[in-house]
This record gives structure tokens, sequence and C-alpha cells, in this order.
């Protein structure tokens, strides 16, 4: 690609970005809306994890694959406003005490450690169930096969045979040297099975087939795993402002990573690997798969 | 009625009651298959919270109402064990120690007494996330717009604006006074929500017109504030065996409840004159709604 192709995607990259970080905390802000009868400290919970602060990146990916299919951006948005919300969820319910236990997130308090934990696991559970009344309205598409089977694949990969599963295998880990397979079969279920969702979305949107959705759930995971890869390299670089939270908390923990397997030459070698395999999947496409073409790079060169 | 009517009617309730309470132990057993994967604990904990224990009282309502609109029994009961998936998520998180502290549940050990409070976060978490698999799934219903009003209806009355949000006020109240309407408008969010969802979802099952469920609504709606008033009555009454959970929780934490703000006389009337209106909002109905009616005389019954 010429440079000033590579150039004006890399802009419009930070461009559709912080437009995605604003639309977010929008639709956010105009879904929770305190009220004064009990429940104020709830909804403070919940606005305070869910606006403004985060990458966005599954947001940003739904929008960006939206444009394969030229998908209404409005749809897009709150699809990936409704998978941003289990990704919050987690957030506060991994953050608790019971489970890693963290003060920061996001670069501001966790929200057990700013309204308590009972608030905080209720919010968690607020928001979870708020993702699933977003892809049920009819606001999010106009065919209820649609709606349903954004719901089904959604509740998926956040349930035990994802999100929930994976985390929990990241807890009976604690203290167990993995393997590189055991290492990345957690990771594709703890966050591999939402972002990968995040693209899988938009076929669901086309109703395509199950068996056509292959190169965009390929492309999904393998950035999915690059993240993770280019997050265990910042937790083991100590950049706690790249992080947003402490870093080094997995080393201490004693637990088994891409970086403390691979090394830190082979796990970044491995991360431009899956990025070049992800871009390899789009091969179909021209300049409407562009913006995901910059996301995957970005994938490796956030940590820079 | 006359007496032997009373009586088989009665009797039906006993058989159908037990009948549910194995088809849902079975329905969990058969969705919840450990793994041995580093899961292995998730699943059981599922397992402990969701099979073998509770009155079942709200998949016994959904398949009681379905009887009302000829709904084929085993949809009814998939759609009752999603509801069931919520309720039992519901309690593991509200007995952890950062919210209502419980060591016993349904007669044993409260979930993150047996398995740690992580796995009891994570097991609430996927019990929510399984619901919703349950309901958009087309195994429940052939007709997408009935599946994802299903969902849509399920995750409102599951969310901030129901069954979270109630819990959310309930944790609030504690050491204040709330009075007679206070305590209705909560409990209508933390569990009125839900029972009323267990009926409504007949309404959907059937595309029965929102405004002409009003009836359904409404019955629901009297039996869950009786059920709460039963249950305060037994709470108050220190009957450990009929709780099948420690008693007086809510005189020792201070709270108002419909006994202490009514006394217990005026409560158990009360709670007879709910039973009384939700009957009548089945008037419109012959046999097909003897089982409703008779769940509903069940509900301030159970404590004698």
């Amino acid at each position: 690609m010429r440079v000033e192709t590579v150039d004006r995607i890399a802009q419009e990259l930070d461009a559709e970005g912080a437009r995605v970080r604003t639309d977010v905390d929008n639709f956010f802000a105009g879904l929770l809306v305190p009220t004064s009868d009990g429940r104020e400290q709830l909804y403070q919970a919940m606005r305070h994890a869910a606006i403004g602060g985060g990458k966005r990146l599954r947001p940003l990916l739904t929008i960006a694959a939206s444009r394969l299919f030229a998908i209404d951006r409005d749809r897009a948005l709150r699809v990936g406003c409704a998978i941003e919300a289990i990704h919050v969820y987690s957030l506060i319910h991994d953050d608790l005490p019971c489970m890693d236990d963290a003060d920061l997130r996001r670069g501001k308090a966790t929200v057990h450690k700013a309204f308590g934990e009972a608030a905080a696991v209720l919010a968690g559970d607020s928001l979870h169930a708020l993702a699933f009344e977003i892809l049920a309205d009819p606001a999010t598409h106009e065919d209820p096969w649609v709606r349903s089977d954004l719901v089904l694949e959604l509740a998926r990969a956040a349930g035990p045979g994802g999100m929930a599963g994976g985390q929990m295998m990241d807890l009976a880990a604690e203290g167990e040297q993995l393997d590189l397979p055991a290492i990345t079969r957690l990771q594709q279920l703890k966050t591999g099975a939402l972002i990968e969702y995040a693209v899988e979305a938009t076929c669901i949107m086309v109703k395509m087939p199950a068996d056509a959705r292959t190169p965009y759930r390929g492309y999904a995971r393998n950035i999915g795993l690059a993240f993770q890869i280019a997050d265990d390299l910042i937790d083991c670089s100590g950049d706690e402002a790249a992080a947003g939270k402490p870093t080094g908390r997995d080393a201490y923990a004693g637990k088994a990573t891409f970086v403390s397997l691979l090394g830190e030459g082979r796990a970044r070698q491995q991360a431009e690997f899956l990025v070049n395999q992800a871009v390899e999947h789009l091969a179909g496409h021209g300049p409407e798969a562009d913006l995901l073409r910059a996301i995957a790079r970005f994938a490796i060169e956030r940590d820079h």
C-alpha cells in the first residue's frame, strides 16, 4: 500500500475511534438516567463504569465490520453498545475483591472502590440484563430473526461456554503452569468469544448463513489473540499509563501468559503473524475493509 | 365451589408442582454438564444452585398460565426454566457476603460457602446469560417475534428497572423506615417483576397485544405481593424449616416489612384480599384457570 494511503487509513481509524468513544458515551448517558427512588447509587455505579473510559474496541469492531455489508451505522452502534455493556459488566465483576481485587480500572477507581461491593455486583448484573434488552429492542433491527439470533449468539459468547467460562478457567489456573494450547483456549473463551461476536454480529445482521461467516470469525479470532498478546506485553513492560491499571499483576500471581511462555520477542512475532492472518481473511474485500485492516495493525502497534 | 372440586384441584396442584420440580431439575441437569477443562467448579456451582431445591413457583406459574392458552407444556417449561435461571442467579448473588451474607439457602449451603465467592459470582453470571440463551433458542418457540419479545421483557424484568433495581432499593433501605407505598414499590421490582413476567410470558407466546394482557399481569402482581407478605409472615414466625433459611433476618436488619408496618393480623388480611383480587382477574376463564386459582390460594396457605 502507498504511504499516503496508509496515512489516510490511520487518520480514519483515529477519527472513527474518537467518534465511537463519543457515541458510546452518549448512548450510555442517555440510557442510564438516575432515578430518585433508592436506585441512585445503582445508576451512578453503572454510569461510572460505562461512561468515559476504555478503547471501545468491541463497538469499534462492530462498526468497522458493518462497513463490509453497508449496515446502517446507528444500528451497528446499538449492537456495539450491547457488547460493550457485557464487557463493562465483566470488568466490574472481575475487579471485585473476591476476583482480581483491583483498585484501578481505566485510570479511575473501580466500581466497588467508589460505590461499595454490593452496588458493584448489582451494577454488573444490571448492565448484563441491559445488553439483552438493547438487542431485543425493535430499534436495533426490524427483523425479529436478526434480533433473536443476535441475542442467542451474545448469550453464548458471554456465558459459561464463553467469557464467564474463560474467567473461571483463569481463576482455576492460578498457581498452575498452563501450556500454550491451554492459554490459547482460555483466552479464546475469556476475551476472544466476545471479540469474535463483535464481528460476527454484523454477519447476523445481514442474515449470512453460518458457514459463510468463517473468514469474519477468523479475522476476529486472530486479532483477539493478537490483542491479548499485546496486553501481556504491556503488563510485563510495566507501563501503567498505557495500561490504565497496575501492571505486572500476572507475573505477580504466578500466571502463565503468552509472554512468559514465548518470551517477549517471539510473543511479538506471534502477534504480528496473527495480524497478518487476520488481514488475509479480508482478502475478498476492497477499501470497505480498510478500517478492519487498520484495527488489526493497531492491535500490535498500540504498545509501542 | 364444591368441596370435592376444591380437593381435586388441590391434588392437581400437588401433582403438577411435583412434576414441575422434577422437570426443572432434569432440564438443568441436562443443560449443565461439567467439562474437564478448568470450568468444573463453575458447572458444579451452577448445578448446586439450580438443581434440587426451591418451590419452582415461577416455572409452575408459567406452566399453569400456559393452560389458559393451550400452549405446549414443553415450551412453557423451557420459558419457566429461563425464568428460574434468572431467579437462581439472583439468589446466588444476593447471598454473597457483600449482600445478605447468607450461609444457608433452600436447606443447603449457599454457593459461595460451598464453592467460594469467585465461583459464586461467575455461576450467577453464567446462569444469567443462559436464561437468554434458552429463550432465544428456536427450540423455545418457532416464531422469532415471540423469542425476541420473550427476551426483551425478561431483560426488563431482571434489570435495573426490575429485579436488580429492587435489590438496590432494598440495600439502600437498610436502617431506613420505608412506608407501605415504598415497600410495595420495592417488592414489585425486587420479586414482583419476575413473577409478573412468569405469567405475561404466556401472553407473549400467543402474541397477545399488550393492552389485552392487563388481567394476567394483574393476577401475577397480586399474587406476587401476597407471596411476599407470606414470606414476611414466615420470616417473623421463626419457622426455619418452612423458610429453608435462617428467619428473623429482616427484623434483625431493622428493615420495614409488610408485617412490621401492618402487624401480623392485618398483613394476613391484606394477603387474603390480594389473593381474592388475583382470582377475580381470572373471571373470564373456566376450569383451564383452576391451577392458577389454586396457586393463588397456596400463596397464603403455605405458611399455616
